[in-house]
């Protein structure tokens, strides 16, 4: 499934991206004075093949799933809140429900893998799908968080919920207790950075309970600094494998597969904040040209962020000072994404519109 | 119309502030977590009354004129294609035409005081409104740009097209080749800031142009600067009218007056980016109340924005490297602020939706 991503940067690119370029160029405004919104317009033109640009519908997944790091304190709400954040999902209570319901986003739930059974009323709603690896992970503090089996089995299921969708943009979004500590863990082992640095508030734990998180964190690191987590005689994918079995989460793994299968099905994959980004780095590990499918929606509070969001050299889109996860970042920027598809698809250009532009050899009129 | 602006962080809104904020810190999130969507709700919540955030529809008016100082050479294009613009405005192909359907905004396109006549076919096109205060401005290197009472006709052009408008949300966008002068000038004035900090590339002057506008502007203000311009005797609103009337332009006081009608009748205005700004400075001098009823969309690329946005104690919503004008960073901006209406709108309470809230006596679980 690595295999099948292809790099929108290869040689075989470089007519379309120059008729893409020229495209942009006679549209009716000052070169590039849209923005950000122009490298988009690139980067879907690159993706798909045909002369307008595809940007709905956008499917979207939350992947929902606890961790035992979350038992040894590392979070500012206790671990039942996941299964009740998932059921306020099914309800559509939560904050990505009223942004996708803003942005007709088709919204499903995925239990990866929540500790606690999820009462019967919901059990056969239709946004749910049922993919858990184990009621959650265990402690990472104690040992490995998941099997090497699970690893792979959590990365496969999210290839495939995603590489047989037909949306030209898919989003994600994740839910669990605890998962800023196996995010911040994970972008410290993937960036090679220092631990500390990666290691934030989360869902806003005080001063105290920073100390903590931070210890713990440094205690599970040191537990598993020994083994096979940054062994250079492994494959890529197999040392990824590992680093999300040792230190990851259901749901960070499953993301990491979802990207994987964004990137295989030529999608545009929306990425949301800090959590979301440890899952990219992943899918990074895992296949490099993965990276030329995503867009980073946004700029989280989260201080690991910005230092994954290097390592990958993106910045987000948004900087807005969100720090909810379950992929709200990622909904909020829909529509500037769709306004780059829309500015490429429907503007007129100078001659259609007769329009002067600018008087190039002169430089100001 | 000026002393109809009531100031929003009166004594008499604190109830109605402890209420919105009090329904903030329910919703199912963590504090804070929604970043710079929740100070646009309780912006919102100040303006309006009612339970539920009103945030559509949006009416949006797009001021048009020329400019005298454009003969001078200031401007990487010609003076032709403010006419032009117009009419790729009212043909539905310019970049605010794509936003506008896509964010259904209610556009409508004013001229101002455009140096062309429009071609027969455009004069009775239902979108456009003709208040022509004349066919462009003088230039301000010569003597005032129009006269005080053309400046004043502006203005209150601008405030009744809004004032009298039923949508809760209103914003605004300028054409006119040569503007991103007026504005520089306008923002040193203002402001009390050095020119040569308020002048950008505007449309995209090359450094050469550079040099002849930032010549041509010193030589404007050097004219203009021994004048009533910073009379100290003079109210904030002669004052104000003054400086309109010697260095700005037609769209520009429009624009102020349309700033101050929506403040006047309790809408939330949204100010695009550099040009829109220096209008927003002009509407604060004559009534400083006003600031309450603005949103900072964005940061534009141009280097006097960050100064008119300190000024104004205002930092911009997106900052993604836009300088086109039309309203374009205002439009784009448009579902942002709907969603701050809808997370307080429809997002479920921690009690309602049975989600356990942070325990804040240990921090952390």
């Amino acid at each position: 499934m690595v295999k099948s991503v292809q790099p929108l940067s290869s040689h075989a690119n470089e007519q379309r991206q120059a008729e893409l370029a020229a495209l942009i160029a006679d549209k009716t405004m000052p070169t590039g004075a849209l923005g950000a919104l122009i490298p988009i317009a690139m980067q879907l033109g690159l993706i798909q093949t045909g002369n307008s640009l595809s940007a709905s519908p956008v499917s979207f997944w939350i992947f929902a799933a606890d961790h035992g790091l979350a038992d040894e304190g590392v979070s500012a709400y206790p671990k039942a809140v996941t299964v009740q954040m998932v059921m306020n999902f099914l309800m559509g209570g939560a904050a990505i429900n009223v942004f996708a319901r803003q942005h007709g986003l088709l919204l499903k739930v995925v239990n990866a893998g929540v500790a606690s059974p999820l009462p019967e009323a919901f059990s056969n709603h239709p946004d749910l799908i049922n993919h858990p690896l184990a009621q959650g992970t265990s402690s990472s503090l104690k040992g490995m968080a998941m099997s090497l089996e699970q690893a792979r089995q959590a990365v496969a299921t999210g290839f495939q919920l995603v590489v047989h969708n037909t949306a030209p943009i898919v989003g994600f979004g994740e839910m669990g207790i605890g998962n800023s500590s196996a995010a911040a863990l994970l972008t410290a082992c993937l960036c090679d950075a220092d631990l500390n640095e990666c290691i934030g508030r989360g869902t806003g734990v005080d001063d105290d309970g920073l100390s903590r998180k931070k210890a713990i964190l440094l205690n599970v690191m040191s537990r598993h600094h020994n083994d096979q987590i940054a062994n250079p005689t492994a494959t890529a994918i197999e040392r990824s494998v590992f680093q999300l079995a040792s230190l990851g989460g259901f749901e960070i793994a499953m993301m990491a597969g979802a990207f994987l299968g964004a990137a295989a099905s030529r999608k545009l994959a929306l990425v949301d904040g800090f959590i979301a980004t440890s899952a990219a780095l992943v899918a990074c590990a895992m296949a490099p040209a993965t990276r030329d499918y995503l867009l980073f929606t946004h700029q989280s509070a989260e201080p690991g962020h910005a230092l994954a969001l290097k390592h990958l050299q993106a910045s987000g889109l948004l900087n807005m000072g969100l720090r909810l996860g379950e992929g709200s970042g990622a909904a909020l920027a829909v529509p500037l994404v769709q306004s780059a598809a829309a500015f490429f698809n429907e503007m007129a250009s100078f001659s259609s519109a007769g329009v002067s532009n600018k008087n190039s050899s002169t430089g100001s009129a």
